[in-house]
């Protein structure tokens, strides 16, 4: 089987396990109070170009999330976020497991927009009753998106711009922002975010980790004792040089953007070679996800030689653009991802049209 | 003025009164453990038929909400509900307080199907990556709910039947429950309500008390320490007497009914005259909340000698309906409302049309 | 039966109850958003001269202690308080249902000192590991403490004094503050509390209220959108001038002065009379809580028309006090106990030596 | 430099290494739905001897600890433990953070007792005012308790007969089960816990894993949707396999006793050495922790060539066996540690008496 179903599927890229490998004699202070720890984040912050921005690293996304949401929000505040958002959808309730409810906005293509946010404000401020609704107390953007889809620089500048006008921080979900920073048609830098957020994360699980993504607090309240909050909900490893290793190795010699690149160019591949075959999209193809509609006869057949998932649960979203007997697909590619899995991939398409 | 703004905007009907007045001097055991409170809630197992409920007596709406949210859920479960619910749209995140999703589902009129709920529990059961979502533990149900309208017996028993084959307990918040049973339309009896539902509310605060919720807890696994839930949510009213006294007087003679009747003549009353005066309505005129379409015009005229909201917030849901120069109004009558009252409201709209 | 066992037993003074009559015809906006509620706000903010304090009544003594934690912890923190405090033995869990711990300090009279304070702050941010444990983030006081004992001025400009220069807020439990207030022995003013303390509660519900207390905000962080966190938490009383009115009588002419001292001039004419028949007290009978030593063989007699509280619970606190056939007995006095109801109590006591 | 720090100090095991590089290259589904999570899992059921035990592959200790407390415990329940457990002190206030009070009880040598825990709950069941109580609704034990001591099987069947009686559930955190297991002085055997707890811990990350605790579910209550809870909470690893592998290895071929015993042997040979060069200890030496009394010229001498922890916050507890100049200082024998720092470590201590 040839696997296009995520982009966690497979252990880690071979300069990651021999970097853990090396590490392994050496004795080292627990809880990522270790030299290599540190030493990975002085790299991110180089890279970040913010010298005073905070590193933490942690396991996990859902973590990641949930942590970021409470380094914010006081008790009554709740986090806006497309209604596609990973927080919203797919945490089990992690956020509203911290007692704060998630907001969601309508959106076609997982991004929110600067004048939704200053819409929901704006008539949060005049709303009598306000003070019986959550307050929006920050906001939640993924990057790229659960959609597949990347969001502009220009799109961050006016979200940035408009939260800070109403004093919202905003916290990027980068567990694919390797892939969002990759696309072609797009015009962000790692170098950029900090001054566009509040925090972000780095997220190294899909991109070619074993585990990991690194929690980038740029916000200076929200840096304050956030290792107790990360001690509180458990998300301190024991041997958290493991976590250490990995992103040193990742942002040794541009590592972590030659696999971000790696997925695009795969994924891009596909959906040229799938736009030629006549099939659709339903969402834009510009990271490593790709939508795409294909026919249950198709589906079936790909199913005997690839894994990769129906995504039954968007079927309404997308009704006006699927026929009866179509579903969307998702294919995923990741830093295990090989050129002759695309070219067999395409082929097999090309060959039941 | 004249208020039609809300059903808790004055004291409290005269007999609740003289009954508190006349329970001044003794002095009793704190926390509700008194024999008032005792008396109060067997006279309401015997008015519902279930000598074996356990009834709590609370202080407000929200508190109640969120108590019985509590007693019924584990961490992971959340709260099925339209979406206008309550607890979803103006608790300030109560329940997401406790650490559960609200999960709202589509409504046009504030209430719930059998199918509905059917539909969402089939999805979840077989969504393959079902435990990355809030697990739907329990159902919320208000009546009459928010937007006025009130549930018919044959609706409840649908919902009941479907939810039992699922395990998922009903809760019912009836903060407006008396005016609910006494809708002309419909045919349930406050006995029917144990054989359908796993709790419910019966609100005091709207209807006629100075403050006070009855919570019946039908369930037995809910019944079981809910005081220390109470007590640990600051729910547990020191001299709690006060409740049981104003109980006691409300179920004594018929007063629980005799006020909800009251309250929905009046409203009856208001819906026919503005259908005679031409005024269309949002939605169905059931209870004692209605919801009118006005022009900016009459509503400005009227504001000078009555008080009651705009419903501004409301404007998307009816936006099919409503011209540009139109708004959503409620106008709501209590315990307090006078026939009087209603006619100067009618001869107001009909001078102005 | 003469009652001593609380000062929560009886309704409430009838100049609370006449003011409250007074107010039930006339039509008020709800929760709090009343003239009467500003009204009561102002002079409880001019009474205690500060102008900038926020003041909010609540309904109860546990949910008012919950409120003002969350109004200043972040996540990780947690309250220091005596292990007597209320927080802590008394509130089934209240804080840590807000997800805070209580962090307990020895104390023999319920009291807590600004050396202990001192020396766990420099412990925490001493230890090496203090990422690993709970980090201290308020002090809650209570005055009178659980333990009828009442702070003097300069123990708490000590406590005050080490507060700030640790950054910690400062919470008192005013429960019984009144009470704490007309103690002989200090000399603290309600007018001292605001330069002293972070925040502070008037208690309502054991001062001859029906129900109620006042939360009063000094420190501007705290003020910030508490509305929102009282509402949340079902803390929001829909027809919230109920308390408005109360606490405006309360505090015209001195009411609740007047009641604190009548509460201590009965108190202490038990005390001197207990004293006077050869009983020896537990604790120092500072306010209108006396925690006596008394035989079994006295308890028996007395308990035939009296009602106190044997505290079985603090046997093992002054098990060094104690004989076999002792207990610790608890008489309390009220707005509604009489000087006659002390006479016969001493002339009880003093019959059955 | 010797590191007797912690046994966490180190990579992990050759063995699991190479298990975990030969798991590298496969494709394999995330969030530990894998046939190697199934047959770990297996193993571990086999070797418990509970074929309907669920058991659950975790990645830290607090993490672990706090879902068992949530898999659990009702709102109002908190966990009985003794005053030195994990949960109570070293955890930044996990369980706190789910919503729930520890419950500490008294403990010189980190055990409680049949005795105490059965005291507990009559002294609870007799308190009239329980309700504003926490209610005990778990026991927590750790096994080695965190001061190194080991419960011996009558211990521990003593304490599951009591903790039925009550219908209390028994929780046991095994970070370091395999010392306990392994220790001379007792009896238990792995497969006698799930027939005496509801739920256990066979700790990883403290014996030979690079990360990973096994949580086991006896209790079917517990064992319902318990995945949703541990996703809720970010503890869901996507790539879940490599904590299968990890554990699949660790129980092939007795390696999981091996680790513990070897972790044992040399700590007794420390414990044997320091006691013949005239060395105290604060508590007794049964596992992998030695709590041994040192001078601190003894401590300024040793710190030059070897690493441990001095353990400051315990002096309180052990100030009645410490001189002035004295400390208590733990040493921590691991997979990692040699025969060779071993006799390092006792010539140091023979050669500066």
């Amino acid at each position: 089987m040839i696997y296009f179903s995520s982009d966690y599927i497979k252990g880690c890229h071979p300069r990651i396990w021999q970097a853990m490998e090396k590490s392994l004699p050496e004795a080292r202070p627990g809880y990522g109070e270790d030299p290599i720890c540190r030493e990975a984040a002085a790299m991110i912050c180089a890279e970040i170009k913010a010298p005073e921005a905070a590193v933490h690293f942690l396991i996990g996304g859902t973590q990641t999330n949930l942590l970021a949401v409470m380094a914010f929000l006081r008790p009554h505040e709740g986090a806006l976020c497309a209604a596609s958002g990973h927080i919203h959808v797919h945490e089990s309730g992690a956020i509203e497991g911290t007692g704060h409810k998630v907001l969601p906005l309508p959106s076609k293509d997982g991004k929110i927009t600067a004048e939704q946010i200053d819409g929901v404000m704006r008539a949060h401020r005049d709303d009598p009753t306000r003070e019986h609704t959550v307050k929006p107390g920050m906001i939640y953007l993924s990057n790229t998106t659960e959609l597949g889809t990347v969001y502009r620089k220009a799109e961050l500048e006016a979200i940035s711009q408009v939260a800070r006008s109403w004093g919202l921080p905003i916290y990027m979900d980068g567990a694919r922002l390797a892939s969002a920073l990759a696309a072609p048609e797009q015009d962000l830098q790692l170098a950029d975010l900090p001054r566009l957020l509040d925090a972000f994360s780095i997220g190294g699980t899909k991109n070619g980790l074993l585990f990991g993504e690194a929690l980038v607090l740029v916000n200076k309240a929200a840096q304050k004792d956030f290792r107790y909050i990360q001690k509180q909900r458990g998300a301190m490893l024991a041997k958290g040089w493991l976590l250490g290793v990995q992103y040193r190795e990742l942002f040794s010699g541009g590592l972590y953007q030659e696999i971000g690149r790696w997925e695009n160019e795969l994924a891009q591949k596909i959906a040229t070679g799938l736009t030629e075959a006549g099939c659709r999209f339903a969402l834009p193809a510009e990271s490593n996800q790709l939508f795409v509609i294909l026919t249950k006869a198709q589906i079936a057949a790909l199913e005997k030689d690839f894994v990769f998932e129906v995504q039954a649960t968007m079927r309404d979203c997308f009704s006006d653009k699927l026929a009866e007997n179509e579903e969307v697909v998702r294919f995923c590619t990741s830093f295990a991802t090989s050129g002759e899995d695309v070219e067999k991939l395409l082929s097999a398409v090309r060959s039941r049209p």
